[in-house]
């Protein structure tokens, strides 16, 4: 029996994770949840899993949700309360699925704490990767990707010794708007951006796959992750997003996880890691009624948010700090129709040129970049 | 230092498994070799390797061989010189690249010395999977496969628990007449039977392609490697033979091997296992410049040697003998324009048929099933 803790348990991920734990009553149990602001539905899980502690955003629906629930469940909210979900005595393992680089201090404290970390929120491994793997080492925590191309590479890797890794090959599908050139991204609404080819994500991420940045993201997570310099990470672009992604090895030979659209695959993997558990429901991958897998070169010049994120990477230090907090606040902006598609690249651009690097920040300075660079999109919103 | 036992030198997985050597001089060393007829080739080989032990086929070869080189190099001949080779007491691993169910007595010599078998000889497992199997595990040995798809599958196994496989996926390219339908196979050429589209190999592999009876005895084969149930075990057209096989494992997670078409890539995975060394000099896999994988659903009508493969895997015992030896002398007399293409699926159903099944041979009955079935099929043509 695992015990978790789940940050972020209303989204896309969270929601999944919970299908998973409730298909699996007998290997999962649910000790701790933290939700944003959608209280019907915080309140409907709550009812179902009956976790010993929750947290939500605000002191107001702190106390709605307190007086619907029982007292088996104490009511926290805000950064503490996430805190405490995230290093629940309980818990074995922390499902980090929130979005965004509020993830990164719970992240902390759980590894602290010595609890492993399912890790579906990239972002806090863009923004601070490199304190974030030196504490999990530390405390001898493992980091078990949930991301669908982190996981592929992840199963890839099981068995293998790292050292022979040669290349991570990650696949982008090229999201809603990868049929268009450049040329016709001019006035595409938040609608169409939101309509994604493959995958039924949530807005934020499936916005950065209309402007790449999601790909950018998870390379620099990938380099991360798997301790693998930019010279060793390509993308591939693969519409069909059925090959995961792969690791081509030093003898050549190449491994690769394939599946359905299905992120309950990946996020069970991470919670049943090293072993694997029958998802009878689950649907097959039938390949021959594909009938054909494309694959195609990465243009860095259509995508300009994947320049950006490898020489951010490359920069290292704060630098990806800033490309992660200019595109949070650039992307949340154009989902209220404040900035049009393509500003998106313009402010994360403008961000990262007018930013002056610190090559090993600690955490302060890390959450000083942040939002220093949140406030200067915001200026120019 | 891994110690080296080759079985077939002068074939296609004989001649690369000592590329794979050549290559690698601090890894490797040659210390056994078994050749037929290809004097001239066997010579310059022992002149290169300098082995401690060679095998030909017949007396007189074995006189021309023994002038021609110098002391260090005892030459043997014929099915005792075969065993001397496969159980020499300086190697650490047999790789069996011989064709045909020759390569099954020497086999369970070698397993009985304690040898690890590289096994690139289906024909053996085909023949008496169930005797090998038992005796591989008797006495510890491991049978790693040569051939690329269980050598794919094998990688794709690495550091997952057996148990948790749902479903081996084996790709078939369709070999050299897979554009054409049943009805356009009457009279074609030993010629256009050997152009196959991918792979170079053997004329033996070659034809085994054509017919399909190559991927019907794979999938016995992967039986015995794998312990799989025929139930479980799907083959996949796939014409570009890139994704050289799969394993479908419970959670519906897919893991594949790919590579280009370069058997060195599993033949020396077979004998660095479960590490790998790199080659430098080794073509990566490009799938951008491939733009397109095709897949597509195995029709038993069209390739007959595929259902007659199953059935006999299904019934087992003395079955898959007469299956391999059927063909194997099916084909020879194809080869040398003796029957036609058509015919050599006539034949094979017509010894199937009439054979009365012993369901738990012993090795003695194997060999008699194997000798009945290749004297039916002679006195046929």
């Amino acid at each position: 029996m695992k015990q978790i803790s789940l940050l972020g348990s209303t989204g896309s991920i969270g929601t999944q994770t919970l299908d998973v734990i409730r298909t699996n009553p007998d290997f999962f149990r649910l000790v701790a949840l933290s939700a944003g602001s959608n209280i019907t539905l915080v309140l409907e899980q709550i009812r179902e899993f009956k976790p010993a502690l929750v947290s939500v955003m605000n002191e107001a629906d702190a106390e709605i949700v307190r007086k619907e629930v029982g007292d088996y469940t104490t009511v926290l909210f805000g950064e503490e309360g996430l805190m405490e979900v995230a290093c629940h005595p309980l818990s074995d393992v922390l499902v980090n699925a929130v979005i965004g680089s509020v993830g990164l201090k719970p992240t902390l404290a759980a590894i602290k704490a010595g609890r492993d970390i399912a890790i579906a929120n990239k972002e806090t491994l863009v923004t601070a990767g490199h304190i974030v793997t030196t504490e999990a080492n530390k405390h001898g925590v493992s980091l078990i990707p949930v991301d669908s191309e982190h996981s592929a590479i992840f199963q890839a890797l099981n068995g293998e010794n790292p050292k022979t890794i040669d290349r991570l090959i990650i696949t982008a599908s090229g999201g809603s708007f990868r049929d268009r050139k450049r040329e016709n991204l001019e006035g595409v609404t938040v609608k169409e951006a939101l309509n994604h080819p493959n995958w039924s994500m949530g807005a934020k991420i499936t916005i950065d796959s209309a402007t790449m940045m999601n790909k950018g993201l998870e390379v620099i997570e990938a380099h991360w992750l798997f301790n693998v310099p930019y010279e060793q990470i390509d993308v591939l672009m693969h519409r069909e997003s059925i090959i995961h992604s792969m690791i081509e090895f030093v003898d050549r030979s190449v491994m690769a996880q394939l599946g359905t659209a299905d992120m309950r695959i990946p996020i069970q993997y991470a919670l049943t890691y090293p072993d694997r558990l029958a998802r009878e429901a689950g649907e097959r991958l039938n390949l021959w009624e594909m009938e054909k897998l494309h694959f195609g070169k990465l243009d860095m010049d259509r995508y300009r948010c994947m320049r950006f994120a490898y020489e951010a990477g490359r920069s290292a230090g704060t630098m990806t700090t800033v490309l992660n907090a200019a595109n949070e606040v650039a992307v949340a902006a154009f989902l209220k129709n404040k900035i049009t598609f393509l500003q998106i690249e313009d402010l994360i651009e403008e961000s990262l040129n007018r930013h002056i690097l610190i090559s090993k920040p600690n955490l302060e300075e890390i959450l000083d970049a942040d939002q220093q660079t949140r406030l200067f999109v915001e200026s120019k919103l």
